[in-house]
């Protein structure tokens, strides 16, 4: 077994940008919900898009949430994760909508998302599991910094 | 991109049982937070162990959580999630303990871990990206059934 980690500040972002889905937990009266979601990081924030009329688009306005990515390396029983905390804002400027449908990726998932809600980097914690290895190594995605 | 579509429970339960780590999600009064660990599934719940200090042993002892497993192919851009809802509750009988040590996964991570936190398998969903692919072909990980 090996011993848990604190990433640096830099290290968790360098590890957020790299990545293209990651989950979001929302807390709502009938308790906490986890949606993945492709993502983007962009000026400071994480940046989704949803449709107004899911889960995250009618409960997530407005609200503190947590956003997670993270790599597990199954055979070494080894990985990290990186969590986002802070209070979602829907983007409403039409010229910040404009640059951020330039830099968020394509969604996975067919539908249209007219909802663009970021959650600004103010909290940002990511731990590791053992030392001396390469967390970017192995990732499944290497999307250019 | 790919249509999503539900997953039945049965195929919930069989990926639910292939993996070892997951995420589970909880509200606090500070806002949500997200915490990756490593479970199994046992007589209709899924089990996590923790310590009592945690924040998941401190503050998800008998309340609604959400956890949440899920595989991403990048290359394709499909995936799939599966995600369980409901209260937890501590597993405090000497009985039933004794037979979670023995098929709980051993931790990835170093350190003590004394209380065991069941969450029924009340309300199981899940999705997939697109139809026509093998769900469990590529999992890093197959545990036997």
């Amino acid at each position: 077994m090996t011993e848990p980690m604190e990433l640096s500040r830099s290290e968790c972002e360098t590890l957020l940008r790299r990545g293209v889905v990651g989950r979001v937990a929302i807390a709502t009266p009938a308790g906490p919900y986890i949606v993945p979601i492709n993502y983007s990081v962009s000026v400071g924030h994480v940046v989704v898009c949803t449709t107004p009329y899911s889960l995250l688009g009618s409960q997530g306005r407005d609200r503190l949430v947590a956003f997670e990515v993270d790599h597990f390396e199954h055979p070494r029983m080894r990985g990290w994760s990186v969590v986002v905390r802070g209070r979602t804002e829907a983007v409403e400027d039409h010229e910040e909508l404009r640059a951020l449908m330039r830099v968020l990726p394509r969604p996975w998932a067919s539908g249209h998302r007219s909802l663009y809600l970021r959650i600004p980097l103010d909290e940002v914690t990511g731990r590791r599991l053992g030392a001396g290895w390469d967390l970017e190594e192995n990732l499944p995605v290497h999307r250019a910094l």
